[in-house]
């Protein structure tokens, strides 16, 4: 069973818009057990497109059509798929319904164009699409012995086409090309181990890997493994996985932070503080705000995240944390005082369990003696004395700084909360 | 002339890598004036390779194939090529040589694979690798009237791929394809107006396009026109596309917001500053810093972001900016006159010239009666009354608003230079 990825856009090809819904689609697919065999990118040029097609469908089970969906009239692919299909386009009430009050709502002009968004393919599955304007379908082109051969359509803006895949295109390919077994997949997530080192601790597991297999990621910062194992039934597939996972865990256990997919350290750490019903404020120099914005992305953070200060200029650290101006000029702006300082101030007028404070150089250009990348964190505990650490990030342009420390901070917190209790970290 | 991209490599199959090479490569060879008409991917596998090659060839005056040259045995880009094209590969004896002493400076073993990555085609031109270990090399299949059609074979790593394309392939490229015209390219930037409708705006141009071409890119919340012009010098390109660049400003003037590839609103709004020497300090509730963050991403932000607060909690806002408990409770945390409430505290505390602030509910959830995407924006300046914007990003995910709350919040400020000064922002 083979998948590919059309991919339709001048954009694409003149380079400005980087094709990741290739590479999601194709992640997606895999973790349902398909395989992606080709991918291919055309303009928006119905020869170009049809050839594409033609080609795809000759050599692949499942063709996903992404992009060109749009009311303009460079938008050709559900012409170009009903040509190739040889059958008509037709509207879809529903689709059409919620385009027509779109554009009421807005007092905007209704026209051909944009009723062309609800078009879809007759006699094929359609896909509603909840968070924009054009629907997508989904059709089996089936061989002469029954064999499923299909052609989905989908929407090229990143967030409409995931929404479709997920509620939509997903469940319609399940249901086509339906397998016997059962796959199940377990992500671990680690922080503060090299992917290069992480591969020769699991080295024998790797060269030995059959069911589950063994993914590795390697994002900034983290090392994502991904088990993926098949069995007659969930249990056992997961079964499989746990089993590995434990065997990995117990290697690796200091670098371990957490399960799931999109784990990070912001979810690790909001997770800790909610189960102690603990709070955290947060005062950012270099990092600018970015440790508390990344903690606010996940739902439910304004539970555990009082919030804090941005004290980027020197005067902001005076002003608005008291902090005296005769120990930043003896010890630095950027220094492992000031840091202790801005932590244990922030927490006092917080009156939070825990207060992380950050200052540091993101460069280009040093700050009195101290090098881009070099950065102070501290963490203040109600009761208990104040953590301070020193990371460096030579080397680096200012987000990859800014990345650093703020992972860096969170880990500080996560820290803490392991030393305190290893067993509930590391129970199954 | 026709140019295409094969990006060979499982991992780009299989969802883990992103394939901004093709991006990349497509970018830059516009920028010498040349489309790229197709992109393809496939996986580590000879035949399927082979297949794609062939196909690219028949097709494309100039493929570029990428990935698949290091030491591994899924490594398997220049055999198929030498295979396509019926010539053996030979050793590059100063690449090799570079090969050797790499490994014997780290003391690794030094097998066969390794040495391939030293390996071209047999009279082809080699592309030197200075930053890894593979060569590249391109060679011209030309056809029977001497039209020239090349392949070119360069590594994967981005970095490797793009310092090997700027200091041999490109002129390479060039000699070989060799044409008399220069082209110059001019970005515009527009921020506050939709795709769709600046398509409409600029309709009859769009369609009369011919030299400048216009190309019209959306972001996020931002659209990007770039003209791309040729001459007989680079003098007369320049003419033609500021000629037509005055025209488009000229209709879109109230959503210019600058020249430039990389023009951001921040870049926007911290020129306008510094130009001023003003200074700005921001409160934030529901972008949870996301407003500073971005702005701290630009060397040289600290000369006009003093910084601010992120009052994410109720309790925050009381306590960080003394807001009156009463009227958060009258008024509701998310409305108008908390968002005024809270940037006219900050300028006070901070006494900057202007304070920012937003509040918002970013979702799943409403706050109160507020839906997900609802917002509000304050500007408050010093010496003039307070602005108050409301924004509504209804459907979207948490992300996505607070980059639209973001974005509209730094067009407030934007929006306030230009009322005061319309010549200076859209002189030539």
């Amino acid at each position: 069973m083979k998948a590919e990825i059309i991919a339709v856009g001048t954009e694409l090809l003149m380079g400005y818009t980087v094709n990741t819904n290739a590479s999601w689609l194709s992640q997606s697919l895999l973790k349902i057990g398909i395989g992606t065999y080709y991918q291919q990118v055309v303009g928006d040029n119905q020869d170009r497109l049809l050839q594409a097609i033609k080609l795809a469908h000759s050599r692949s089970d499942l063709v996903i059509i992404t992009g060109g969906l749009g009311p303009t009239k460079d938008d050709i692919t559900k012409q170009t798929v009903a040509q190739f299909v040889g059958k008509p386009l037709v509207q879809n009430k529903e689709q059409e319904q919620k385009i027509r009050s779109y554009y009421q709502r807005r007092g905007y002009v209704y026209d051909i164009h944009d009723a062309n968004q609800g078009a879809m393919l007759q006699d094929s599955h359609v896909f509603f699409n909840h968070v924009g304007l054009a629907c997508g379908f989904g059709v089996n082109l089936e061989t002469a012995d029954n064999t499923p051969k299909a052609i989905l359509v989908l929407p090229g803006p990143p967030f409409e086409l995931k929404e479709m895949y997920k509620k939509d295109a997903e469940p319609y390919i399940l249901n086509l090309f339906h397998s016997d077994t059962v796959i199940d997949s377990l992500y671990l997530n680690f922080y503060g181990r090299g992917e290069a080192m992480i591969s020769k601790d699991l080295a024998d597991l790797i060269d030995a890997q059959d069911n589950p297999t063994i993914a590795l990621y390697a994002k900034p910062n983290r090392v994502t493994i991904r088990l993926t194992a098949n069995g007659q039934s969930h249990a056992e597939a997961e079964a499989l996985n746990q089993q590995l996972a434990k065997n990995i865990i117990d290697r690796l256990a200091p670098y371990f932070i957490g399960f799931g997919e999109q784990m990070t350290l912001e979810e690790n750490v909001l997770t800790l503080l909610k189960q102690h019903h603990h709070t955290l404020s947060v005062a950012e120099s270099l990092t600018g705000g970015h440790v508390m914005n990344q903690l606010t992305k996940i739902p439910g953070a304004s539970e555990s995240l009082y919030g804090g200060f941005v004290t980027y200029q020197t005067i902001a650290k005076e002003n608005l944390l008291s902090i005296d101006a005769q120990l930043i000029e003896t010890e630095g702006v950027v220094s492992e005082s000031t840091a202790k300082e801005m932590a244990e101030k922030t927490r006092e007028i917080t009156q939070t369990n825990f207060a992380l404070a950050l200052t540091g150089v993101a460069g280009p250009d040093p700050v009195d003696d101290k090098k881009p990348g070099d950065v102070y964190i501290a963490l203040a505990i109600k009761d208990e004395p104040t953590v301070v650490q020193f990371i460096s990030v030579p080397d680096k342009p200012r987000d990859i700084v800014q990345e650093s420390a703020k992972d860096a901070a969170l880990n500080l917190l996560r820290d803490y909360y392991q030393k305190q209790n290893t067993e509930q970290m590391f129970s199954f």
